[in-house]
């Protein structure tokens, strides 16, 4: 059981931006950006590579329908949508989710592909901790 | 008419990855990793706020027919699958598309989401012109 698995199953606690029977959304607790949000399959399937296509179209769906209320509650201007296939790629919980990462033009943030990594001194943003998630969630829910 | 159209209707050349009637995908002149490949809807629509349902249904399944092409062809070790929403997501042809980036165990890259970019000393990759992209293209349509 992945830690999706057990947020699914209820066993672990999260910030729900939307459910149904097929599909979950959670606030991303790195919070990339405010309303950084994760679309999760409920089918317990690993990657781009072993999902099935039924399963994929419904994620997809989801995440069109997301975009479209979030930037309507939180007015943002943008948005980067991301999926990791794979540790190589980043991919850190092996069940197949979607980032969406709200963008806004004063963000001073960006979504950058790095070559020669290893000389580079960044690291990924973590904003765990940084905002009140029920604050962001009852903007979109609201 | 946007430089994909351009594509789309045969005035400018490009490197084809696949074609059907709804859908292209080409090879990225920039090539952040080798077999850097685009997915573009022919009907233009500027990106996930404005696409329909069903156009984005189907880049999808492209998306996912592909990923499991360029493992088999290109033996890659995984994905970053990115869809930028907007200039200030860093979506610079105002085309929907979506970037699929094959990762390699040994590719010394990173997808990476930088807060306080003004302070970074890093700029995304661009290898246009360090592959050669027939050679690519042979790989994957062999």
């Amino acid at each position: 059981m992945d830690v999706f698995d057990k947020i699914i199953s209820g066993e672990f606690s999260s910030k729900k931006v939307y459910e149904d029977n097929d599909v979950l959304a959670i606030l991303d607790l790195s919070q990339q950006t405010p309303g950084h949000t994760l679309v999760i399959p409920k089918k317990c399937v690993k990657n781009m590579l072993e999902i099935d296509e039924e399963t994929l179209l419904k994620a997809t769906k989801v995440v069109h329908m997301l975009c479209k209320k979030l930037k309507e509650k939180l007015n943002c201007d943008g948005f980067n949508i991301v999926n990791n296939c794979n540790e190589v790629a980043g991919q850190t919980v092996p069940h197949f989710h979607i980032h969406i990462i709200p963008r806004y033009n004063d963000d001073n943030s960006k979504l950058l592909f790095l070559n020669n990594f290893d000389k580079a001194n960044v690291s990924d943003a973590n904003n765990e901790g940084l905002y009140d998630l029920d604050e962001i969630l009852n903007k979109i829910n609201r």
